[in-house]
């Protein structure tokens, strides 16, 4: 039994980390720790938690964070663990960090899509991308692991299987859609229910640090630097994140080789699957679940290749990657605990 | 191991019924029988199901259905099970039927809700009524089960402590509300999305049968028969069903002793959870499981005790319950793959 | 041409208030006052004014707010009204308010519902309390209104005739259902949309202002005081507002004695319609409008009757009724700026 | 008075056309035909119209349709009005069809896209393409118009300033988002409120026949053929549609060489409004008028430009347009009817 804490836990990645590890069989939840709701209930702040979890929030305690457990899942907001977090504490633990802190640290680019300076780069080297299915053999090795962004994980499952053939250009442009559940649990304007239920809106239309994200990952992977155009929208939903994605084919590359390219890397993939021809991809056949679903079409008129993939912005694209690369780092088959068979309804 | 058989399989409740069927530890699931989808895979239906569940919807063969299965739900549109079922069937099989045609069957109250004769009233008796916390030991020792309708389970969840203990009035009002999945998968101009969104309705202001199913049970587990005015509304969600109750106190009957009663009957139950005082009820602390969360309070200016309650209508309200009831049947922990922790987001 | 100045005007009911005055052929907007976003462009605030009013939002100044206007709108929050508002105010110009301050004013009353001391209840009485179609007769003479609050409107509109007319018992049962931009522009928590979405609510289950204020309506309007159970509920969506009402017929009261009811007190109102005998009152049909739609039915089996009325809160329930009341108070015609057809999709 | 006749009156295009209609001051609605409701009241259609328009829907008879009518609005699906329209019918009266049986026709296209041979390609001549802002000239003398679809709309006033003036590349990319009311009021299951709720998706990813229509439009105003990869997404609200578009820019442009563009041909124009730099373009700002919102920002790390813009699907993308190309052909101001300030909650 891995004895397990939560950092970040009244957020809505920490209340997705702690719906998936309480139903996980290997694992022992030990500290539930939340700032912002210390000395309360679990299931007062999350009522559907009552009986489930009536464990009281504890204080954030940077000395005593990682004594008596065995990993430490991390959903703080950005710049917090770069501040607080040291050598030491990493020594004695397993960390997972959904947040983006420590995800391909660049200092400039940090500084230029967070505005803040970043205070412990040393530490960056010492996590490994968690994106699971393509870094397996890494994350089976690591014990520090950077999760990746909801849109990132979206963007490169798609796109990388492509980009590793060479089939397509590295001209890309990616449309991402996504519920507001991907905004977190901060109240805002635009958030309010009334401001943004029956609204689409384009935001961060050029900065938007996934699309930096991205393109690091598919170099890690492929080494190639794709140029991203990102542009991220906000959808009157929940949860769910779609992105299409839009690429010039190289060369001979024709609908078979596209589909033998996703077929290559994702056959077996419990969590990967490469919906029929002609399927539709739709956030909701993957709602409360950890799969990613892909398709695509080749615009025959203008010779443009459309991808679209779908993931549950909070599972595979927070907390169900991030128990996925539990999972692998501690031997356990990868979808324990992950078995969730989407909710379309 | 059990050999299950879903009726009805693509409607919402047939869904809901695999998604929880697939993940029980003591079953298999052997025939998917759909016919208005038969020879589809049940993946090309729901692409939820994707690489999950790629069988092949059966047709409808009466003469087989019971071949090869322990148990079989049904979970048929009315009118469909009374039309075909035999004695023999029963004899060979444990059956839940989801559906409404045998649950308190009084012959003209069925004429009278459903606008046509019951066939098969005769097979009433062997049917019993599956409200799982208020008639265990009926299902434990039964073989067939008419499972509670969605609106009736809250309702009688709500009531039947009060009325057993002789606190409230036996004139009671019931508001519902329910959200859009309720009300099937067959399509309706009522219930096409620009049609239903944004706006709430009453709907069978005075003719919905789970009135007459909710003061049936109430009598059948307290011997007094309540006087239920219940107005059903619609309101834009997918799921998730709330009722406000209200009902005069009698006697001495006041806050503790009224939240006295609730524990007497549901201390210990864990799938009824009463919320603590001040505590609101609402539908999404219990979305996709099979909880039952109930609050209430009192109006010292009219007297009037108003009692809330909420469940996932097709859990609790339908195929949880259901397997809720095949597990006590079946002498499995009550909670056997209904562990379920509610998705508040 | 009446010059106008609207204080709140920010909030989601000085924003309608905006939407109609601007379209509406007598008056002239001369004061946009918003303490919140002061020396903010009001089409900043709010991007669909862009080109259409791109006046800049006025501080609150208590001590210039009348000059040069000749009828004010406030929208303010409760509690800021009261603590300002003089008498000479008062003598200079028309007033109309949206807020709470000075609806049947009782001062115990006030200090239970909003845990503040009214610190001006002796400007109360200046006020004629607008609910235009049953004080038509006082509000042309009046020239300070408490405009009625939403839920208030639909509960005494859809009672008031019946009551009049000796139809029902005075204890009524009301449950009421409202969406989110009926809890305002103020950031919470519970309308934060992930927290808001896909549930349903009741809330201030027994202590709900609105209840009050109906029951002094009605006894305004027909001499008698009703006991009103009134719980409120928060459903998923923008605008709308229904209530279901719950009464005892009386004595010979029946189904055409309930019709001819309505009629004597409704036909040729532009602004309420009694739908037809089966009609269901859905809030879609009465949307982005100043209508009011009513239908009923008669429980056979327990006497009950079931009225349901549908406004929108934001209209009807606030900036629309005001309008109705200025209109009334000047001598244009009643819809002059309201003929709104509802946006049913 | 124009007298007016509307055909498919009870689709939602058609319900849009009679809200701006009657409530336009020149002109007498004498004629509302639809087929699948005929001799039903229009208001038992659309309760929202109950006392507004009690009329009967007529029958649809080709022989007599265009008697008694100075000017007939045709939303009939494709198919129909191309199958049934004769030359004398378009002698007698203005026609404006918001269907797609007229727009750019090719006889080779048009089977492409909707699988069926056009019946009477030679009446395609005396359609004038009826983009408003940029088709004035040629509208005001024309007497029968293609009313432009609702994405081609938004796509069009987005590029056009650009391509116009030579500031991008000719290959573009168009990711549409649009509400379900996009999709007609025919029941289909992903138009069903529990299938379409909650969820995103793209669908005829690269056969939309706006894409054909956009280009062309492009052509007719440019003279320039630009290649359209274009990607529709079904977005669960009710209505609104936006359209992202990627496109390289060319030579010297930036910044302000695009913005100028834009003022040159929209500066003055009611409908059409330029946010301003760092504003972000909504779906709520547009919604229920015919206003069109555009911004745009450039990637400067990619070089490509982002533009974004607004329409309301049935407002600016079909009814509102056409009632705005009636007032031109017809001499009256662009605005009558029209003045509609959006309803953004």
């Amino acid at each position: 039994m891995l004895r397990v804490g939560v950092l970040g836990a009244t957020g809505y990645s920490g209340h997705e980390l702690l719906r998936l590890l309480l139903n996980h069989s290997q694992v022992s939840i030990r500290k539930i720790v939340s700032e912002s709701c210390k000395d309360r209930a679990y299931s007062f702040v999350y009522r559907n938690f009552t009986s489930i979890c009536d464990d009281v929030c504890m204080e954030l305690n940077w000395d005593s964070l990682t004594d008596g457990i065995d990993i430490l899942f991390s959903a703080l907001p950005y710049g917090l663990l770069m501040k607080h977090l040291k050598s030491d504490m990493l020594d004695n633990i397993q960390l997972i960090d959904i947040g983006v802190d420590y995800r391909f640290l660049d200092k400039h680019e940090y500084e230029y899509y967070y505005g803040m300076e970043h205070e412990s780069p040393e530490l960056a080297d010492r996590f490994t991308y968690g994106l699971s299915e393509w870094n397996e053999d890494q994350i089976r090795k690591a014990r520090h692991i950077a999760n990746p962004g909801c849109y990132a994980t979206a963007i490169e499952l798609a796109l990388l299987p492509l980009i590793k053939e060479n089939l397509i250009s590295l001209n890309i442009i990616v449309d991402g859609k996504c519920g507001l559940s991907g905004s977190g649990r901060t109240l805002t304007l635009g958030t309010h229910f009334p401001e943004a239920n029956e609204s689409v809106k384009a935001y961060k239309l050029t900065t938007h640090p996934h699309s930096y994200e991205a393109a690091r990952g598919i170099e890690l992977f492929c080494g190639k630097q794709p140029s991203i155009t990102f542009t991220p929208h906000i959808v009157p939903m929940q949860r769910g994140l779609l992105i299409t994605a839009y690429a010039q084919l190289k060369g001979t590359a024709n609908y078979e080789r596209i589909r033998t390219a996703y077929d290559k890397y994702y056959e077996g993939r419990p969590f990967i699957q490469m919906l029929k021809r002609g399927i539709y991809v739709e956030t909701k056949w993957v709602r409360c679940s950890n799969m990613c679903h892909i398709n695509f079409e080749i615009n025959e008129r203008t010779g443009m290749l459309v991808v679209t993939a779908a993931i549950d912005n909070l599972i595979k694209g927070a907390a169900g990657q991030a128990v996925q690369n539990m999972n692998i780092m501690n031997g356990y088959p990868q979808d324990t605990g992950l078995d969730l068979i989407p909710a379309c309804i």
